[in-house]
């Protein structure tokens, strides 16, 4: 039986969506291959409220991560951590001889603004990244205060990563002055994953272009420039059935409206906060709480593994906690295309298999 | 109209093949996903003719390149070419930092066992890379001769880039002593473009764990541990599409059998050298042309791009000569899930087209 996915990635794919991923092949340096990739770049900048060049890479949404990290960096790289995906962007700094220092946050906290300007204010680095989203805590960063500190250093390049809000909620790339935000398929954006997304801004890429050593498959300098000279094509074979289907669900997320798609994702969100704080507790902050993943914390000391057995059963899948938090915490993922509906039948089985009344 | 492609990759892929793209998506930290990457590296191993250990790349082919010459390089790699892949090889190699010579045949002829005694023989190389069958000239490199070389030389790292020839010809990997065989899903394996495969010796792991840099995505270490300690998962978020598709094609192949599966690529091979032999030339020598892809000389100087329109209008497309060969050669791929009939309408049509009696 197939299990519907409430997990932060791969999610619940559309099965008109699916049945995409099957269209046949096109030679990869057509006219055809082209217009496609352009035409989906075309609808990632209105869904990034950007006119910054797109780049697709074959990858998953680290990838990207990588390259953003080992392309822009020059002196020295501040790595804000509110958790796993946080603390994996410095292990990426470091292992490709990147300067990097780490500056986490408890799990479940925030990246503070303070946090940012006492760190730039240093002079230290000239790249920072951030998670917007942390599906190892459910706590979405408040990026709009991040941001008015971090364009008060116009040399630090500023990286988001945005793999697990990006078509969930509004991210203005342009107007929080984000020079590379990346993403990935299996997210937000409804699709299977295979896929990694950005934008990057004009004065990243010219960084880039100054520093030494970008390596090949994620040099962002090599991409963009393939896309600019050849009419949107790519240096090695991209995942085109992957393309087809982001070509077609950008029709559907534009078809459903940009602000209905984020209203939807808040719904489904507020409402499985309000059903986690009068049975469990939420883990994070509410303010901070993310609006496509709600992290439970376990408050009646259930056998997490036993309820996502139960719900097995019934053909849902949510998911434990993450690393430590395993059984401290349960995880329920709402975003792409699940809608308040499904939500609520879930919550009803977790309901039913819990006896909460 | 759909065009029949016979162009190396991306290849024609059979309708049932495409629509396991389409199969709805699983965890990728869940027991069915294991299975389902455990059950895929057996039947590669199979393929390979190893039992070394498979790993899988969301990527291209091109990422486990990089990632193979990175990863294990020391000293100085040694980068045979014999067109742009070749080439490519070590840009890879120069762009991360690693010390490597390219040597580089004219296009058209091979890499000869004496080119790589006299380079290994110097001791100054601990990694070499070969490609096994280059699609910008049609050649195939004589593997068993330059194996039986490389073999002299045990502290040597053997890569061999088998990204167009896997599937559609015998590579026994273990037999040759390839440490780190690299291939693709959109070549022989007749599968879209999205994943990338390779075979690593213990050896090759050993070597890498001992060099710095290695960066993340591409960490071979990475990935095979992963592989080993979490049975059979990734770092990161794989293709689970293509997965799907690749096991189930993998069933497919076994099916045909692999000696029959290499035999009907050889008469796909045979019969195009035979009609290229009569009307043009063949642009390689013949006892070193792919049973993959025919580069054609284009002798009669007929508009190739002309020829691939005309084509177009009747549901097929081949590949006109790579960079400087534009024009001056035309190339028809005939590799995965083709036929011989296949072959013989496609070559029947340009006979029509070009009025060749």
């Amino acid at each position: 039986m197939h299990k519907k996915l409430f997990i932060p990635g791969p999610i619940e794919v559309s099965e008109d969506v699916l049945q995409k991923m099957s269209t046949p092949m096109i030679g990869h340096r057509s006219k055809d291959a082209s217009k496609l990739q352009k035409d989906i770049s075309d609808k990632l900048k209105k869904l990034f409220y950007t006119e910054n060049e797109v780049l697709l890479s074959t990858s998953s949404g680290s990838g990207l991560m990588e390259g953003a990290v080992r392309c822009c960096t020059k002196k020295r790289a501040a790595v804000f951590s509110i958790g796993s995906f946080g603390d994996r962007w410095h292990e990426m700094a470091i292992s490709n001889g990147i300067e990097a220092d780490l500056f986490k946050s408890e799990p479940g906290s925030v990246t503070t603004p303070e946090m940012v300007e006492e760190a730039l204010s240093t002079g230290n680095y000239d790249l920072i990244t951030i998670t917007h989203n942390e599906t190892s805590t459910g706590v979405m960063n408040p990026v709009e205060e991040i941001s008015n500190v971090v364009r008060k250093y116009p040399d630090v390049i500023f990286c988001l990563d945005t793999v697990s809000s990006a078509g969930g909620t509004k991210i203005e790339v342009d107007k929080l002055g984000v020079d590379i935000c990346i993403t990935s398929s299996q997210k937000a954006l409804g699709l299977p994953p295979g896929l990694a997304i950005c934008t990057i801004s004009e004065r990243a890429v010219e960084k880039a272009r100054t520093v030494k050593n970008r390596g090949f498959y994620f040099d962002l300098v090599q991409l963009y420039d393939t896309v600019k000279d050849k009419d949107y094509q790519y240096p090695s074979t991209p995942n085109l059935s992957a393309m087809f289907a982001l070509d077609y669900q950008l029709n559907r997320i534009m078809e459903e409206g940009l602000e209905n798609r984020f209203n939807r994702h808040l719904e489904m969100a507020e409402y499985t906060r309000a059903w986690a704080k009068k049975n469990f507790e939420l883990f994070p902050e509410e303010q901070y709480a993310s609006v496509t993943l709600t992290t439970v914390k376990n408050t009646r000391g259930i056998s997490v593994k036993d309820l996502n057995a139960e719900l097995g059963k019934r053909g849902y899948a949510i998911s434990n906690g993450y690393g430590n938090l395993k059984e401290k915490t349960f995880r329920i993922a709402h975003m792409a295309d699940l809608t308040l509906n499904d939500v609520k039948e879930l919550l009803a089985a977790i309901d039913d298999i819990l006896s909460i009344s």
